[in-house]
């Protein structure tokens, strides 16, 4: 045993003990004859104090040690003089009597403080040294607590956690799976699951009744900002149940986490929002309730009245931001910027101030009497000294979208999106399918096991986009922390299902023949959800970004800077699993 | 909702309520005037009762029921007049009231019992047909009550659960690693971890302190009876330790987990046995210590008195088989038939027998006095009605392997491996190496990251197949439930080790560089444990097999029969990899 205590537990009850701590060299101060060392290990940090005149050559040892070391001492606690407030440990120090570098470091590439000096590509490579800082090693706690905290709760509601199997099947539906060749199956395939979707589906035809595990799952996507090759759902599925009673256990288990982790007590039920109602007032199947702004729709005021871009507009539609009438000439042209950027791509932006005396003054004054604006300022309940921001575009959902975006931007602006304060809603009601333009079809807007609701089944054969499912998501604070469905467990539906996604009945049967077979064996009704971990972590901890709540993320280009991998095979391995290199440019050759 | 109770939870207190329960028809038998229905989900079963003569409709209904339908009823629970002992709904019945059919089952290709009819091929192509049966989803719930169990123990000793990644880098070292194409990074290659090693080792240098994880490892190996390709490790890792700090720690786990478990009290610290002690007394680093049988050898006594085959042994030795004289010519001639065969490969057995009378009757009387023979006696400490049987060959430690075999066998013979006795051990001390024929070079027992005895360091210079390691493993029951060790935390010592197993530093640098990077920011002194889960969870279910405690196993040729996996892919999966196959059979033409 190296220690006879931790780095954060000694306090002034303690003071006489002899003690033994270890840890790394957070910092070494000289002050006169003295010599401050401050201690680290995960639990915290304790001074320790060598004194030059009882002991020169101890004291001496202690001054050269450099940061990041890590040392064993041993001595005797006291109490501090000087005590520091900010540490739990302050009331005490440490006189030691003996010191051992147990090893030596390097000076390490960036600052270990919570505030470092190193850029993200530094840290991500020396990931092990960016985890000894505080607020990194906070996530990972608060990560280790949420699960523990998910088990017990689902443990308490009968749910049993199964694993389900990491090389499955490839299922080219949906998105692109990462693939893993099989060498005693030369020229086969596993293909790492994009999530236990269909598993979790059979253990119900097994009668297993509620089932849930926290587990990897792998999407080969083009990574945007927020997206990790592999990540993790607390995935979950129930029998003998509706829509109903799948919201309501979860939406408890959401307000366990809440009360357990954050010290947050959310009593009111969670908002229900039908997901036409969340594209509607705030062109979003994921809106941030935390602040209003919701759309109100201009079409009926603002069009007809000579100003070509709205009146030939399929959509005119606005927010109104409370109290920014003061908003200047340049900050409205950042705005108009930032809807006309790119990854946006409104084409304008109108705007319109109401004045302490109630007159509204806008953009587009010589178009419209002050008899129409005022009309206008009425539709927004708008009052003296707000801002009126006003978009439109020949496609309703698409300039929703942006109203979106201008929304969540006056949402920050404005200092509205408190992170730590939590609104929560489930959006429902959502669609069955989407159409898509590049596979020119329907595709299933949530997966294609998901039921449509009961009373929308006889318009899967006349009009089947107008279709709704048993679907939904849990969105809090703008994010979708969770989603899940009811499930078709009748094999003739499931096989319409197919049909209506363009699959032939050889194509479904090869690719889903093992579920639509095992619904031939009764299957039980049932329903299901999965939250993103990674996305609750985040919220949790307040941080913009999934990647500092996982230890060892990917960057930008699926690439581990730490391992360096991927890299290439030796040949020897490539030969063993019967592979070829193909570079697409040779091909083309 | 589908049901206000579940099939295992009425009792006598109940009669008199209304309930809905949903579940599958086990069986229907008609009697008299009533229908008797089985209602089976995973709680348990309640019967229902049908009365013609009160509701002829509806017991006719009830009639057709076809077994593993899913039905829904509504009744009224009643006080039974004939009770059922056996089950504890075995008070009650329900007095249906209504029935309705959610889902209809073809006849299932076998029995849903607790001794089912089906095959094994048939049962995995049916999988979730067969985690039906009470013995198979028991298993399942074992195993989640001990990951449970495991993580309550874990975490009330501080440590954290941490997920490493799934898509690291290859480490052609050790066994085969399962690779996985990289579509954004053309021509590389993930690999999928064979343990989370280096990254454990990482998160200590993190200052993570305590750290496991419940984890999916891989490795692609020809599988052998009892190898899954995916296996579940309890991988666990501490810094500042050393090894009896990790030994008593898991220990303590291990008596845990046996009491909340399987109720049983392990009241005495776990024997410790040096691997040189099991080798030469068991012939195995993981003996079965439910039962005696240790072996003796017997150079000294039983050379040169003529008999050529023992006189040219490198190794003599035998077991005394209590009370088992009595063994029949035939009985002999199996156990010489066993040994024999390929996988065990000795030439063949001698036995003893030892009479009523104490003299000693053996298949090689013509070359040894009967002196010689009580010597032998006398080495064995055997008596009256006991047999002796003898190994010997040219190479000591493969004849020790084939007489532990022949001493598995005799007590599996005599029912001395009962699987409700636990008998738990720690085999230490473990050689550093082993000499590898194939490889011509010595490999690492454990791996490279093992740190050797500290009194044996100066050895690795001059001996070191000397070198002892501290290396440990935990033995339940003949079975490595678990293995660690201490680890090399030193960048120079780790780099001399990578020398010893034949690595230019160039190589070692590629392939391990991360890690001997690390060490030089402050690598703190740790070790750990990594438990098998699979074995666990079968070693506490009495099976002979991990698969069943598995949902989806996979079969000997690393196929899921269930799920058809692995697949050919698409050519567009292939060209978006970059990758061509290139079957063995056309390179060679």
């Amino acid at each position: 045993m190296y220690r006879t205590n931790t780095c954060g537990e000694l306090r002034i009850a303690d003071a006489g003990k002899e003690v033994t701590l270890a840890g790394w060299v957070q910092r070494v101060r000289k002050m006169g004859g003295m010599t401050f060392l401050d201690l680290r290990d995960r639990y915290g940090i304790t001074q320790i104090v060598f004194n030059n005149d009882t002991d020169a050559a101890l004291c001496e040892q202690a001054n050269h040690l450099g940061r990041e070391f890590v040392v064993q001492v041993t001595g005797n606690v006291a109490e501090r003089t000087a005590k520091n407030p900010n540490l739990p440990t302050g009331d005490v120090e440490i006189i030691a009597t003996s010191l051992k570098v147990l090893n030596a470091s390097e000076v390490p590439p960036f600052t270990i403080e919570d505030e470092s000096d190193g850029g993200d590509d530094l840290r991500m490579k020396y990931r092990y040294l960016d985890l000894r800082r505080n607020p990194v090693r906070r996530n990972l706690e608060l990560r280790h607590c949420m699960t523990m905290e998910v088990r017990r709760y689902l443990d308490s509601k009968g749910f049993l956690e199964i694993e389900t199997p990491m090389l499955v099947g490839s299922t080219p539906e949906g998105a692109r799976d990462f693939v893993v060749p099989s060498r005693m199956n030369p020229g086969c395939f596993y293909a790492l699951p994009q999530s236990p979707q269909t598993l979790k589906q059979l253990l119900m035809v097994s009668g297993m009744d509620r089932y849930f595990q926290i587990v990897k799952c792998f999407r080969d996507e083009d990574l945007r900002a927020d997206r990790q090759p592999e990540f993790t759902q607390i995935d979950c599925e129930m029998s003998f149940v509706e829509q109903e009673d799948v919201i309501s256990l979860f939406e408890g288990m959401a307000k366990h986490l809440f009360k357990e982790l954050r010290g947050v007590e959310l009593t009111e039920p969670f908002v229900r929002m039908p997901w036409s109602e969340a594209m509607k007032y705030y062109g979003s199947d994921k809106p941030d309730l935390r602040f209003g702004m919701k759309f109100v729709e201009l079409m009926d005021i603002m069009k007809g009245s000579g100003f070509s871009v709205f009146d030939d507009a399929a959509y005119i539609g606005g927010i109104c931001a409370k109290g920014a009438a003061s908003y200047t000439r340049k900050q409205l042209d950042q705005l108009t910027d930032f809807v006309k950027r790119p990854q946006i791509g409104a084409k304008g932006m109108v705007y319109a101030r109401v004045e302490a005396d109630g007159s509204v003054k806008s953009s587009v004054d010589k178009f419209y009497s002050q008899e129409t604006l005022q009309k206008m300022k009425e539709a927004f309940g708008a009052e003296p000294g707000d801002l009126i921001l006003i978009l439109s575009g020949d496609d309703a959902m698409k300039t929703r979208k942006q109203l979106c975006e201008l929304r969540l931007e006056m949402g920050n602006r404005l200092g509205l999106r408190d992170k730590n304060k939590f609104a929560c809603l489930w959006v429902v009601d959502f669609p069955m399918f989407e159409w898509s333009d590049e596979e020119q079809r329907l595709m299933a807007m949530h997966h294609p096991f998901t039921h449509p609701k009961d009373e929308d089944i006889p318009m899967l054969d006349t009009d089947p986009a107008a279709v709704r499912a048993d679907a939904y998501d849990m969105v809090v604070n703008g994010v979708e922390v969770g989603g899940g469905s009811i499930r078709i467990h009748d094999s003739e539906l499931q096989a319409k299902m197919f049909e209506i996604l363009g699959f032939t009945p050889e194509k479904a049967q090869e690719q889903f023949g093992f579920l639509m077979n095992a619904f031939k064996f009764g299957a039980p009704p049932h329903g299901g959800l999965a939250y993103g971990l990674d996305r609750w972590v985040s919220l949790f901890a307040g941080l913009d970004s999934i990647r500092d709540c996982i230890a060892f993320p990917k960057n930008n280009s699926g690439r581990d800077v730490m391992l360096e991998a991927p890299a290439p095979l030796d040949q020897k391995q490539l030969d063993e699993l019967q592979l070829e290199l193909a570079p697409a440019e040779e091909k083309k050759a």
